[in-house]
């Protein structure tokens, strides 16, 4: 039997009883087993609410600022020892980049938010002074403040270094003690990481929480200046918010579910233009990514009806290029899913979608992968299917969490962005057009049911961080199925964890108030 | 038997059948039934999205800022009527300025927001475009578009027209089709102003609908799209905040609840000092307008130990000049509860009070009232109670919503502040004390657990708003029992009815974006 996985709570590093097995993705070997059994879920938000949060207060912006760029920096250094855990769960080491890199990107950016735009005080004055009386003697304006709670954060397997870091970086700086709960296939490297955190020393005891396994009663601890910050699927989000403790205290609540993206290829495209290939390009590095497992990856690929057969043959052969196998060996492009579980729901999400869509491209149960062993390890060909029915149901409301999209013809423009809202709400859509006026009006429909819009053209093509891709300054979440929450976006996810407060007086009093206690 | 209260659904006026009597709350005589039986809810809900809802968002932001402009006027305009009808919820006309006049001027704040802050178009552009890429080709910046469902607002009884216009104010600007209904008891009053509004066709059709009785399956019928506010107790905030259809959708769900506010004397006052004065005056003006039934209002006075007795007699002596009766009749300072059912839940949460209170001025269940009758009419003479231990928890958790707050004495300031947190999360408190070192530490204090904050003084106490109002540039709502929610505060009460966006792509493809279709 493999060895438990440790949680980190109230200052101690602490095995849980029995656990999971958790095995790794390329070879099926059992790695850790993984349990919450024992740990004291009350302990561990008191342990936030009076340890983690008063040392974390006690600092201003400016210095938790500090805080994450020196943290990046220590994480830095250590990234071979990621990159290679992180091969254990399927991913290459271009995957990998993502997923450390981008999550030590997200600290480096919070870092410079901090150091920026944010004061060398405890306090944040949002706004300048109102006047609210004739005579001028009566001001109001606008400060926050951090919550005094915890910030529990559960995350999803597919980005176990990322996925913390970036919900971790915003609640530090605010001042806000976090409680990280991995999921469980790719919690060890989580955990590997929480690891290195607290052995930098960097973070004040009780900054830094980490419970892997199950939340169990973690949740009904919670109060009115505690939050949940969710990732994961749709389903699950709707229980979590549901929760007693959450309804009654109003508990903060956000949630970013998966949900199915799309890319709009312009009306005024052919398959000769540049956008053609710019589109092709990216609708495979989508799919292939992480194997596909990315919340925002393209599921539905939306074009016009005469060039769907072109997409498919430009799309089909690329991916037959594709390159499945154990991820630590050279020349393999894309590696495992995060476990055999989950190639089982893609499977059963792939048999739902085909009610309605046809293969075009790949065997969804036949994989051939290089140096490793098809059974054992969580591999799966990249499936590209075609929806003959745009407006058949299957194909906007299941989602394949893998390297599968759907090809989808559109009859128009208008079309097209109905076609879009049916995924009822998503993280991420792309346009991919040479025309300003079409992006335009593609871009103002899709607004109010997405998160984030790509327009790709030659312009931006060759420097376009992708379809995928969320950045730090920019808005993460989206309507509906999407969660209807928003994390990232500068500033905005440091305000997710302050109180706003309207302060009311003279000018003198409020000038007092914001200079700080003497 | 009186006539059924229309509501105004899908275009047309509409009697429910039945209903529930609505009396006076002056002199008991019942006014109206109110019943929503016989509306279809699906119909109004779909009404808004593909009525009103386009409806709107065919003209700008500017273009409804000067519709909100014009409705101001026009609603000012019939005020006489609205003061006339105000009379028979219990309120003097002063009440009344308060909630018509006030709503009013909520109105003319969003079309002043609109004109200033907002934009000659349908997309707001929210932020500068950030680089993101090293050659400066790529770009990324957030726009803000109106959401495409309903917003369905569900008020308190205590403000028939402030309630509903502060909500409305920041929809319509924000071209998000209303859905309004009002509590039972008022209802009367607010559905005269509707009849003004869809008489003055200053709306487009589906804009505004008014739903008078029981919301019944309304909820039932919401989206992603969709958003509820509502403003009530904490108990239907948890019950609605829990409705499946919330859950599964992630409809946007917003609580305004009333709280155990507080207002702190500081420990730099004495009984000779001006700030005594201004204190108590603002105490018994919380106490007395609207016969105390204000979300904001004072329900604890924290005091230094040592002027614990000057208050109470201060106090006690003001409010026997108070002079309770029908609101409509000259020499009345303080009009009726909103209704018998009122009365004995006021009486009821004073029962709870005094388990570890004593009364210090008023016996809650005798009343002489000025021209009328103290058995019909919902009369209450003000009460003031006097808690001997200050860490009860009765005096922090029971809220009796009518002319009663507690005197509760404090050791030190650290002391005031943690008594302010018991309340679990307020709406409003203020501080009153001349000195700003002081002032600053009690504010940081509060500001975590408080939407807004009054520092009251020598300086601004001539041009004080006072304690209990929330203006419309500043957040009204705040954490944990007063719902967690945020309203008004000037922009960001519109943004939450707009879909934040970030777009990314070439510099000139996002000009393209942001000057619209072509």
């Amino acid at each position: 039997m493999s060895t438990p996985l440790e949680s980190y709570v109230e200052g101690r590093w602490v095995a849980g009883a029995e656990g999971v097995p958790v095995a790794d993705a390329v070879t099926g070997e059992e790695i850790v087993r993984v349990s919450s059994a024992g740990i004291d879920m009350a302990g561990v938000v008191e342990h936030a609410r009076t340890v983690g949060g008063p040392a974390l207060r006690a600092s201003t912006f400016r210095e938790r600022a500090a805080t994450l760029k020196a943290l990046a920096t220590h994480l830095r250094e250590h990234r071979p020892e990621f990159y290679a855990l992180s091969y254990r769960t399927g991913a290459t080491l271009f995957d990998s980049r993502f997923d450390v890199d981008g999550g030590i990107a997200v600290l480096s950016a919070y870092a410079g938010i901090g150091a920026r735009d944010l004061p060398d005080d405890t306090v944040l004055v949002v706004d300048q002074p109102q006047t609210l009386s004739r005579g001028g003697g009566f001001v109001g304006q606008h400060l926050a403040t951090s919550r005094l709670g915890a910030a529990v954060q559960i995350n999803a397997y597919n980005f176990p270094v990322w996925g913390m870091l970036e919900k971790l970086a915003p609640a530090l700086l605010a001042g806000v003690p976090s409680i990280v709960k991995p999921a469980t296939p790719t919690a060890y490297l989580t955990e590997l990481v929480v690891r290195e955190i607290v052995a930098s020393d960097l973070l004040p005891e009780g900054a830094l929480q980490l419970v892997c396994g199950s939340a169990g009663e973690l949740l009904d601890h919670l109060g009115p200046q505690d939050s949940i910050a969710f990732t994961g699927s749709a389903g699950t989000a709707e229980r979590l918010r549901g929760t007693s403790t959450v309804l009654r205290e109003a508990v903060r609540f956000t949630a970013e579910a998966d949900s199915l993206n799309c890319s709009i290829l312009g009306e005024d495209v052919t398959a000769d233009s540049p956008e053609f290939g710019l589109y092709v390009d990216q609708l495979v590095t989508e799919m292939t990514v992480k194997a596909g497992q990315k919340c925002t990856a393209i599921r539905r690929a939306l074009v016009p009806d005469g060039l769907v057969g072109a997409l498919a043959d430009a799309v089909s052969a690329r991916l037959t290029e594709v390159v499945v196998g154990n991820p630590a060996t050279e020349g393999v492009t894309m590696g495992a899913l995060a476990g055999l579980a989950q190639r089982e729901d893609v499977w059963s999400a792939v048999d739902g979608l085909m009610r309605s869509t046809r293969i075009v491209s790949g065997d969804p149960r036949k994989v051939d992968p290089v140096d490793a062993d098809a059974e054992r390890g969580a591999f799966m060909t990249p499936v590209l299917l075609h929806a003959p029915d745009p407006d058949a149901a299957e194909g906007h409301t299941i989602e394949a969490f893998g390297p599968v999209s759907t090809v989808i013809g559109y009859r128009d423009t208008g079309h097209a962005v109905e076609l879009a809202a049916r995924g009822h709400g998503s993280l991420a859509a792309s346009v991919v057009t040479g025309d300003g006026g079409l992006a335009s009006r593609i871009v103002r429909g899709l607004a109010p049911w997405h998160g984030r819009v790509l327009v790709l053209d030659t312009d931006s093509g060759p420097e376009s961080t992708g379809h995928g891709s969320p950045l730090p300054g920019l808005l993460h979440g989206g309507p509906g199925r999407a969660g209807g929450g928003a994390e990232l976006g500068g500033l905005e996810s440091v305000h997710h964890h302050l109180q706003r407060v309207a302060v009311q007086g003279s000018p003198l009093a409020l000038a007092a108030v914001r200079g700080g206690t003497a």
